[in-house]
């Protein structure tokens, strides 16, 4: 009798949803198929628009990307689409522009956010992709968590990674510290960067080694991303990146952040169980903080970043006789590894061509990757399913 | 010296920005204020949309919400505005719609997603939309937690909230299983429910007592949200809610979520220090869940759902006779609240009406609360805000 009960209730919610999903058919219009990845890997993007004059598509695939489209055809009742060959596996975003708007494919869930521009994506299965890919492996908790910090007089908000077993064990694991670029926050990294996803896989497969990953907010004036920070932050908000304390952020992380890691987590607190990479100005903040505080890490990476020397940033005061300095301190205090990765067509590439040229000088060690592409969140992922394998070996 | 590196690189972090936010600006265009909250706490919505034949807008404010659109009037330049007088401290999600396309707002990067619709939101200030504003108050920590799952045979994510204060102390807390609607997931209390935000205001004012919110998936075919789960699911998620294990969700709640939580967390695990609620599609969950397992919670909560009793969902085996025996068991366990939420518009309203009058009958005890509006996140917060005070006292 209970087991019918129970089987009748069941019945229930199905119907109720039925109902109670129309409004939601109401706003997503007719059921398409979109993204569909076909057989041979191309893939078929679909979207109603009876009324557009013009259906364009931007995606990660084209080469330049930003600001790039390619035409999308009108086919019977409004249905405009458009069939990409030869796609390799990868995750790519993307989104459509109708009449020049950009409008997200109303058929696909998987968006993914940076700054206040949302993007679709769609992975694109193969053996290079299945990094990205989210697996039936055991998976890490990726938390948000808050923390006081006293350097920057506010609370702030932080993503932390734990390896698969963190929680039920008392092993204590090495950090690797994981920061991102302008225009980012605490959730870049696990959104767009797909960070956990990435290193449960790398865990999974014995690539890399369990870590923890602490992935900050590098805006200084920012106690969060968007929504998740305090009302009134907004005013300081439109000062601009930079607005708020010079260093704050880098000094925060060292004074603030790692002594709460190293107290609140079960961590290897030494240096050769530190790593810190970053992506862009996050890959600045590398630079400043490694620079500033030798014997702090043993493993270091740069991405997509580089040395200001570059005449078009004119006129400065960069003191190039104490730059030297600092890395033959850094040098000196044991770096394990430090890691450089820019793409070949990079709006970083000839900053990061003359960071080079100052450490191959110098004769101070580092690893090279150059990758295809430019400034983007596809070579990001990719240097960090690179990079994580070579930590704390 | 070191010093002025450190200044010398933090300027050359700045200037970076400066080169390499270009790629985003053009992806932005031109830097407008959209939302703008004005002084009488009216709303200026901007668009870039020089090309656009018509631009309207859809808001939470209007009655009806859903399809409901008004005109947004061109300006100068190409820039489309509206400005939306009366709004009553609240929080609201809004999208534009270009010649009939929904378009985010490019220049807020307040968005929230359910399913595959995306919306902006703008909330405005007052006492009735603080407990949805982030404070500067303690926050709890917001984890996404993979947990095995025997009975639907995979392993799942959902979130839990656990209140400032858990990391660091030992005290045991009780727990509240939060349960989501139809087209949700375990992002669904977060996001557009900012469960974590009002916990964190009721919890500092002192209006609820501290707790572990577990948020759970409630479509038992799926393993985690879209983008999150292992790839493969998309199969499954084609054939629609509901196709998975009849119960299995329910069953999976009682035989998997509680115990992985009651093992992993400092919890007080016995009845009076567990409550469960749920809206919609998880409000049914909730009434199959609690029904069936009496002496598991003393604290109930359904928010737009009902009783099965409603013509338009045809013939059935609903049996009234068991359903008032599971009833009848319910309350002779002890149900320290029961309480059922409901819009005055609900789509649930009918069967909400079926569910009272028979709950009326058998002098089955409960708190209602009716509110305006329809089946509607903006009514779901205002539940979750006035049911959490009420729990564990």
């Amino acid at each position: 009798m209970k087991k019918q009960v129970f089987k009748t209730v069941s019945l229930m919610t199905i119907l109720l949803i039925v109902i109670l999903q129309t409004n939601a058919q109401f706003r997503r219009g007719p059921r398409l198929i979109s993204p569909q990845i076909n057989e041979d890997n191309s893939v078929t993007f679909r979207l109603n628009a009876p009324d557009a004059d013009n259906v364009a598509i931007n995606g990660s695939w084209m080469p330049g990307y930003y600001g790039k489209q390619v035409d999308v055809a009108k086919g019977d009742s409004g249905i405009w689409s458009i069939t990409v060959e030869g796609l390799a596996p990868n995750l790519y975003t993307y989104v459509f522009l109708v009449n020049g708007m950009r409008v997200l494919d109303p058929q696909n869930p998987q968006v993914m956010r940076e700054g206040a521009g949302s993007d679709n994506y769609v992975i694109v299965p193969g053996k290079e992709s299945e990094v990205y890919t989210v697996q039936d492996v055991p998976h890490g908790t990726l938390s948000s968590v808050w923390y006081p910090s006293p350097t920057l007089d506010k609370n702030r908000r932080m993503s932390v990674y734990t390896p698969p077993g963190y929680e039920e064990g008392d092993k204590e694991y090495p950090v690797f510290y994981l920061l991102h670029g302008a225009g980012g926050n605490e959730d870049s990294w696990p959104s767009l960067g797909r960070a956990n996803c990435i290193l449960d896989n790398l865990i999974a497969d014995g690539i890399a080694k369990p870590m923890i990953v602490v992935i900050t907010n590098g805006n200084s004036w920012s106690a969060a991303a968007p929504g998740e920070a305090p009302a009134g932050e907004n005013a300081e908000r439109l000062k601009g990146p930079g607005s708020g304390d010079r260093n704050g952020f880098e000094n925060s992380l060292v004074n603030d952040v790692i002594p709460f890691i190293e107290k609140n987590y079960r961590v290897i607190a030494d240096k050769d169980h530190r790593a810190i990479a970053g992506l862009s100005m996050g890959g600045m903040h590398t630079q400043t903080i490694t620079n500033s505080n030798p014997g702090i890490f043993s493993y270091i990476g740069v991405m997509s970043a580089g040395l200001r020397n570059n005449p078009r940033f004119g006129g400065n005061n960069y003191d190039q006789e104490a730059h030297i300095k600092q890395l033959k301190a850094l040098q000196e205090s044991g770096v394990k590894l430090y890691w450089i990765g820019c793409g070949e067509e990079d709006t970083a590439k000839e900053i990061n061509i003359a960071l080079r040229k100052l450490y191959d000088d110098l004769g101070f060690k580092y690893v090279y990757r150059e990758s295809p592409g430019g400034h983007t969140w596809a070579n990001w992922r990719l240097y960090l399913s690179e990079l994580a394998p070579l930590l704390f070996k």
